[in-house]
């Protein structure tokens, strides 16, 4: 029984991997399409959406059919109870992913990237990126040093945000309404993207610690000491 | 056995209930700080999410100790699998509660209302209120009725997000690039609420046709037809 539920966390884990890694494609085409308005390249980001939707309802079936099925307890049922969480995550960053291929797509053939904050939108794209990649080696590896490579990353990703607001609300910013729109929810999707990877990455921390509500890390490299939920919206 | 699965079900059902309506009240005081520019207010909603965040956590508690203890199958494995995921939906509508007295708080002692919106806010804080209200109805009968009128009120927000958007964008409009982004944020929020609001409601459908992908949906009353997936950050 106990080589049966391995095989199944086996499978959980390696479509989760899968997961990921349709994420990390799904960014990294949907910031190049963002910053260089190729809008054939934000369609097929679009169309590809429903394919990451899909696989994570069958990691989803799988999780549940392993709880009927082996009827795991103590660590064993919060690996899958997280690996719940951890698709419902992934499904998100590929929605972000979209949404930010959508921007792209809708402002065609201008550029959806507002005046004077290129250089700002490049380094969050290769921020968000950078995370999904770290992310599929911390799901595929489990090792803890990847969680604190996504924590940092995401805190460049959150200075890079704050970073528009002020360049769009200052004196010195030339674009009108709808670039002022185009930045603000670009880069609060950049931003969330980062946050449901440091979400996936606090819940393998909480497995391997065994704290589950997050109220204390032990592990004292790895930095994540906020809230129990990360996600925040 | 039977029994205290029960006694569980009811239990966790109870503090969802208790989570919507703490959610109703955030929303509630955060939609109305929004438009009063009542600073105190906006404090009470941020100092209170924590107490949102707990509760979910002790849900998520509860329904892992009776996955391990009673380890249900079928339908009842299915209700405890989604009672994890209404009780993320509601932690999340209680931050995006949070994000609008943020919003409120931030351009105190101004209005956080950009001009020529105010109208436009009203309705979407109202809906909202009223989501979350019928949130609590629907959670504490099961009556998929209410599921229904989730359904429709959210349907005004997304309308009323789409006319956020068209103002800022029209000529007509005179705020500048903070009124922009205030009004791109703020009907966001208000549009992810209800999302997350729609999102528990399918649960609830699929849970009752017994279709918990989503792929079809035999209540035509009901008319949820939307992907499986619903929250979309």
């Amino acid at each position: 029984m106990r080589e049966v539920f391995h095989q199944a966390l086996e499978d959980i884990q390696d479509r989760l991997v899968e997961i990921a890694e349709m994420v990390t494609v799904a960014i990294d085409k949907a910031t190049t399409a963002f910053e260089t308005s190729d809008v054939a390249l934000a369609e097929e980001v679009i169309a590809d959406d429903s394919k990451i939707d899909d696989l994570a309802v069958s990691v989803d079936e799988l999780a549940i059919d392993t709880l009927a099925i082996q009827q795991p307890v103590a660590r064993d049922l919060r690996i899958i109870v997280s690996a719940l969480r951890t698709s419902a995550s992934l499904e998100r960053m590929g929605d972000l992913a979209e949404h930010i291929a959508q921007l792209a797509r809708s402002r065609f053939p201008e550029r959806a990237i507002p005046k004077g904050l290129k250089g700002t939108f490049v380094k969050m794209g290769k921020l968000d990126v950078s995370v999904a990649r770290t992310l599929v080696d911390l799901l595929r590896t489990q090792d803890l040093r990847y969680a604190a490579e996504i924590r940092d990353s995401d805190d460049e990703i959150d200075e890079l945000h704050a970073t528009v607001y002020e360049k769009v609300l200052s004196e010195a910013f030339s674009g009108d309404a709808s670039h002022v729109v185009d930045a603000a929810l670009a880069s609060r999707y950049h931003e969330r993207f980062g946050d449901h990877a440091v979400s996936i990455a606090k819940k393998m921390v909480y497995l391997s610690t065994g704290d589950w509500t997050g109220q204390s890390d032990p592990e004292a490299d790895v930095e994540i000491v906020d809230g129990p939920a990360g996600a925040d919206d």
